[in-house]
């Protein structure tokens, strides 16, 4: 059976803290949730807001695979006439072909938010859900704070889904606004208004105040729905939507049901995590199927047992959802992680072969002075090669200083770098927000006569972390980062007493794996 | 009905990518869950790691309100005799009153992953479990991969629930290990164990590989389960355990069930953003209940509506768990906590005085900018001294330099201080290990000559955390410092783009707070 999907990520998803989209990003978000195979888009707001209308009328220039755009709008307001209200009208006249229809199931908020008798909001429901399907549309209604509704009143609460039913509408859409739904009563209450309007199709529309969204969309289904709403990643206001990127692959590959095409599962980790980088926001890497540690394995016991068989650790094959197998090279792991790791730059070596186990020795070693390889992937590589004997030199920093400078006048933060690469020298300088900001200018600008495409490349995440603390403020530092050029993401470590020092680190083993991807493990003759 | 709550933040979720702890976190730990009511706390691996069996033993010393302190060990190896296996005889030397044993329940890891027969495995669960009550002992017994097995051989995993039952366990724990049964499986099993052994209190153990670690929790609760395990903002490998701060207010304010005290419950909020900060993670502000916008609202239409009446868009009062509505996460919103702080310096002023609301307008300001005083009560109160316009000024600093110069000959960091006092300027020069020591030595030095005491200081913690890290290498850096003089200890904070600077300010609150201990409030005329 198929479940349409509908993403709220433009409308919904924006009212997340620290969500805001540009025209831009909206446009690129739309492309990869129909490349995704989303049934519906629901593109924001645009009977309230000029810009949505207008980005709504861009986007259904576009030609979409799967997806539908949907505008989003309120039921007319109380004692006027549906023609009258220029949202509406407004609305009806875009090219949109699908219009949702937001309006209020509980009688509480009917008197006490909307100060309309309980009449007039059936009436007005039915009004507006008329008026555009005498316009063409199809006609979504969500039934605002329905749960909480139908608990205080029930039967005025399917009075209103027979409302919509009523007027034409094509789905109705039951949503738990507060989020404060427990999955049993979702599951029960759809089921009982399945049984009492078996008509028009049944969506869900889930909040994760309690931690449980994907849950409860999941009863919902079981209970007759069709339709599920969420966000990508879960955005969303407070504790967010339910999470499209754990609702779909449970859906199809945990229920048997049918949401997108198998091909675009294959490709779930990869889109969802490409919109994240479009939203700007940190990706979540424990998220469940699609995050990095999703089918990461760290206590050696278990790297044991996963080699043995994936099925002993693993719900599912990685694969399915585009995501992979991660063993995760700590203190508490094996030489068979490593051999993991060197297959894929030179394949047939055995745990008794020498380059694995001076990769070993090399890995034991760093770690033993702080390093820490499970978040830092492309540093281990890089460390990993150099036990192969295939560590390419792109460069050479011949003297770098950091200089910070404050005074009651203001403050200074600059660096200076000197390069050589192919025995020409370079000497670059910059000014930063401090000093970790102005070494990273630097290193990258020094480079980039050499090498154009450092232009490409930008941090995504930066971490510090202070180990054996009680030393104070002489105790080493770890310093992650995360590097992406807009495709591909990678992780890089630096560890020294001085910050700046291990930010250095963690920024050239970047560096340096970006110009592995772009001009390859070895240099190649002139 | 009592729900008890057994904590394994510190064994299962050290397994999380990026998880590490030293000793000293983990003894803040213990305290922070034992203050939170929990009632096991499972304080790590005593079994296979010496260091956890130091700890053990340490923690074992402190005096606990709540909460057992658990060791974890695996069942006797195959084939041999229990008398025999030093793990076992070691852990049942130690001090804890409890003792979790894992096993394993289903029979194609036994066979697969154990290479041991079925009838083998079940005698490793009961002479294991035996030793143990008979050494005295609460036993736990934790059936390792228990849904998968019963899934597979129904028969056979309920054998290892009657082998640790025989054997007297006191808990049995189903555990969903690799996390992938659904939580309506997870219910309906529960209750398949329960009606076959009333006997031993059976135990939930979730993962969160589908989003539903929680919820699935929650089937097993309503099936028949009095225990449930979970880490502090589910931490634990790939998509980590059952987060307890969302289980255990779920539990108790949702479903009314007992899990902890109602005063430990109205300080949830602060309890685990005080041990995310032990752990240096960033504190997920969507989590629900103890988010930062768990209960704050962005769109107008809901704000409104909130105001008008605030059941409409929150499913329970904020401040049942110490959180709050709307607001910027603050622990000290309140005017009440301030006055309570002005107090010692000034007593006798109410909520409506001048020198409160300045305080409290300066706290907000400051934590606008990313300051948080929660870990950080020397600032704070020199905060408040300034409000209350009594703030001392023992120095100036006129100019300070830091400067970092890496070469292939050597690096060296120094640090240059020009300060004045009392119209007498100094100038001081450090060297040290990384720019944060050198400024930390030179800082002290350029003191001494007016206040001797200076010397008896030392800083015993300093700790790094990125903020909005999405900013990456130009982002707001907070630093915290613990100082002691062997006797007091107090903390500071300093928050800047530039690390140096943000160091600079923690350690000039240090000193500043040393200083009026030493040397008084107000300057004593000659």
């Amino acid at each position: 059976m198929k479940i349409s999907i509908y993403d709220t990520t433009l409308r919904d998803g924006s009212q997340g803290a620290g969500v805001s989209y540009t025209e831009e990003d909206k446009l690129r978000i739309i492309r990869a949730l129909d490349g995704l195979g989303a049934d519906y888009i629901e593109a924001g707001n645009p009977s309230s807001n000029i810009k949505d209308a207008e980005l709504l009328e861009k986007a259904c220039k576009m030609r979409l695979k799967t997806a539908k755009l949907a505008a989003f709008v309120s039921t007319r307001r109380p004692g006027t006439d549906v023609y009258e209200d220029e949202a509406i009208v407004r609305t009806a006249s875009l090219d949109a072909p699908v219009v949702t229809v937001v309006g209020k199931s509980w009688l509480y908020q009917v008197s006490h938010v909307l100060k309309a008798t309980a009449e007039e909001n059936l009436a007005m429901i039915r009004d507006t859900v008329s008026y555009f399907k005498a316009a063409g549309k199809e006609v979504v209604f969500d039934a605002e704070h329905f749960f909480d509704g139908y608990g205080d009143n029930p039967q005025y609460a399917l009075d209103t889904v027979g409302a919509a039913a009523e007027a034409g509408a094509d789905t109705v859409v039951l949503c738990d606004t507060n989020g404060g739904s427990l999955p049993d009563v979702i599951g029960m209450v759809t089921a009982a208004v399945k049984s009492r309007y078996p008509e028009p199709k049944l969506g869900i529309h889930c909040h994760n105040d309690l931690g449980m969204a994907v849950a409860a969309s999941l009863e919902a289904v079981l209970s007759g729905a069709e339709q599920v709403q969420g966000t990508v990643s879960g955005v969303g206001e407070r504790c967010g939507n339910a999470n499209l990127n754990t609702l779909i692959p449970l859906l199809q590959l945990k229920m048997g049901y049918g949401c997108i095409p198998e091909e675009s599962m294959r490709g779930l980790t990869r889109s969802v995590r490409y919109i994240n980088e479009i939203m700007n926001l940190p990706f979540n890497d424990s998220e469940p199927f699609v995050g990095g540690y999703a089918f990461s394995h760290k206590a050696g016991m278990h790297i044991d047992a996963v080699r043995k068989s994936p099925r002993s650790f693993e719900h599912i094959m990685p694969e399915l959802v585009g995501n992979e197998r991660n063993l995760l090279v700590s203190e508490l792991s094996g030489r068979a992680a490593v051999i993991e790791k060197t297959a894929s730059l030179k394949p047939g070596l055995t745990k008794d072969s020498e380059e694995v186990k001076r990769a070993l020795e090399l890995i034991k070693e760093r770690e033993s002075r702080g390093y820490q390889y499970e978040n830092a992937e492309a540093s281990l590589m890089l460390l990993i090669r150099e036990a192969l004997g295939i560590r390419r030199k792109f460069y050479e920093i011949l003297n770098f200083q950091v200089s910070i400078n404050e005074s009651p006048s203001g403050s200074l933060c600059t660096a200076l770098i000197k390069i050589e690469v192919d025995g020409k020298t370079g000497i670059t300088a910059a000014e930063g927000d401090g000093p970790v900001n102005a070494l990273d200018l630097a290193m990258r600008e020094s480079l980039v006569p050499f090498y154009p495409t450092m232009k490409e490349m930008r941090l995504s995440d930066y971490k510090v972390r202070v180990l054996n603390s009680t030393d104070t403020t002489a105790s080493k530092v770890r310093v992650f980062i995360e590097t992406t050029d807009g495709v591909r993401v990678w992780n890089t470590i630096g560890v020294s007493n001085d910050i700046i020092e291990a930010s250095r680190q963690a920024l050239a083993d970047a560096i340096e794996t970006k110009l592995i991807m772009e001009y390859g493990e070895t240099k190649k003759e002139v």
